[in-house]
């Protein structure tokens, strides 16, 4: 590797992420949820959702946008449904805050439903429900950001990029996992090409008079658009309401609004649905997870990837040989952390 | 109107629907219940589930891919799980064998979910979407179909068409209701191509050898494409997972091979999550749910329209007006039932 990377084992990098979170100010149980999304993020070759993010959570605590000290409080609304109000701190604490709860719920009830409220957001949702999957269950993550994106058929920003999550347990090894923006492209790959200097192709998104451009710059002050039309521009919809008005939480142009132009990270919830798959089967349940494989095996077969297939890859190589980090991150990181002391 | 169409009221549409399908040979629990659904289609203007499916339901019948008899059987595998066994029989009466217990499950636990298995599929989601909205819910309805559609990345059949519906209740009106294929577009639109002698564009398919084609007839007998590229093919597969192995059931294509070359309509399973706002939010649910109408509002402020505006816009005519039908379609559905007389 070339002399501008630094090698950490995973342990590294999460020592590292813990030291630069207690620095920033971070309470210690943040401190310990927080980092291990960096090292998820790094193990899988997502540098976008590794130790970057550093830079990312210290501006918000920075801001004062998040509550470095907030302590989730669960609450069960009603017997399939469990609530985690954030307190205005990281979702990565109120997620686990309410994981155990969510996990008995979904066995007990066959399903059930957590809404982690007032939290604020910088992670993928893969990591949570991988979490879930793990335990057996099929898991669905959703929700909003901050208001960047056009509805289809207009040109204004309204939607957030409002990823979709989907998990799925298999037997022995790899879940299937898919976690997507409901943009046409992450807004990060937008932000790369900006400083990059590339021109974007001329459907990720309109200026700010809503006119097509091909200038990264201008989609971002613009609006990004939705993929697959009005299809994605629905669904986008879907997840507004479901982890919005549904949860009583914000909608994307709320948490923008609510950030009053500081920069920092969508303010609001989460909706995670957990299904037993026991709970409609009982004993039959293994055997019928088991039968998907054929459908993984129908979409191998003609040559087509399965989602996360490139993460579980990197996961294979980083868990034995570690990862490759950039020195100039390491060293940005370090001295937003001093200019913030 | 021209003269090759012939004014129907809404009434009879329904008496038309019910006698054609009573000369079938369907039982009359089963001509109640899927008369319904084609009265819904003419009403919304969706003719292509309207009366023209009459068709659809009697060669189901005359090739015995469905049970003209069955009756469903309704079970509680877990607190919150509802499974209805259609028997081999229309989707339309499993649905409301299990209706009710699923709106009060959903009442009770704060989410439910339904389960419809060993049933024979037609007809769009959203006649039954909207059946629970109307009592306060928000709903999400999948199911597969037959195996015509590549995963992204292929170009050989491995999933349906597997449609996803959502429905949000709305003070007051006309709910929000989408359902929309998977696919590029649905089957019937490529198959009215094809009558029609009109090339296809290039991204709705392959031929049966994997190549890409603008000629309907090869689509149709080779693969359609997923909507919104990798994101929407994750998606499908989410919808052959959640309604096929999750709920013991047939993917795709396991129903194409169960069907055996006779053409009928898919057999499967369908699942349908409903969710009760007050589950979450108590007595705020009513606020949270009308604060939802400013997201409604900021799209159609950019002109762009909401789902299912189209169909509520002819529903407001067909009430009171009625609608018009094709002279020539009637006669064929005459014909049809004269021929398996």
């Amino acid at each position: 590797m070339s002399d501008d990377r630094v090698h950490m084992t995973l342990d590294e990098v999460r020592d590292f992420a813990r030291a630069i979170l207690t620095r920033v100010g971070l309470a210690p149980d943040h401190v310990g949820a927080v980092a291990e999304t960096m090292v998820a993020g790094e193990r899988d070759g997502c540098g976008s959702h590794g130790i970057y993010r550093l830079l990312v959570a210290a501006h918000s605590v920075a801001t004062g946008v998040v509550d470095a000290h907030a302590t989730p409080v669960l609450t069960r609304p009603a017997p399939a449904i469990l609530r985690v109000d954030g307190g205005g701190g990281f979702a990565q604490l109120a997620f686990e805050t309410g994981r155990q709860a969510l996990v008995d719920t979904a066995r007990t009830q066959g399903l059930a439903a957590l809404a982690l409220n007032n939290v604020v957001h910088f992670a993928a949702l893969w990591p949570e429900v991988e979490a879930l999957v793990a335990e057996g269950l099929v898991v669905i993550a959703v929700t909003p950001s901050h208001a960047w994106v056009a509805p289809a058929g207009g040109t204004k920003p309204l939607f957030g990029t409002n990823p979709i999550a989907f998990g799925w347990p298999r037997p022995g090894g790899r879940p299937f996992v898919f976690d997507f923006a409901t943009s046409a492209v992450a807004r990060g790959e937008i932000e790369l090409h900006r400083r990059a200097g590339r021109p974007v192709p001329p459907d990720w998104g309109y200026d700010a008079e809503g006119q097509e451009t091909t200038e990264a710059a201008q989609v971002l002050a613009g609006a990004m658009r939705t993929f697959g039309g009005h299809k994605g521009s629905a669904l986008s919809a879907m997840v507004e309401l479901m982890a919005g008005p549904m949860i009583g939480d914000l909608t994307s142009r709320e948490s923008m609004a609510r950030d009053g132009g500081r920069g920092g990270s969508p303010i609001g919830g989460e909706l995670i649905l957990a299904i037993d798959p026991a709970g409609f089967l009982g004993d039959a349940a293994a055997d019928e997870i088991a039968r998907a494989e054929a459908l993984f095996d129908g979409i191998e077969a003609q040559g087509a990837r399965l989602p996360g297939a490139r993460r579980h890859a990197a996961r294979a190589v980083s868990l034995t040989e570690g990862v490759w980090v950039s020195k100039q991150l390491i060293a940005d990181i370090e001295n937003v952390v001093k200019e913030n002391a």
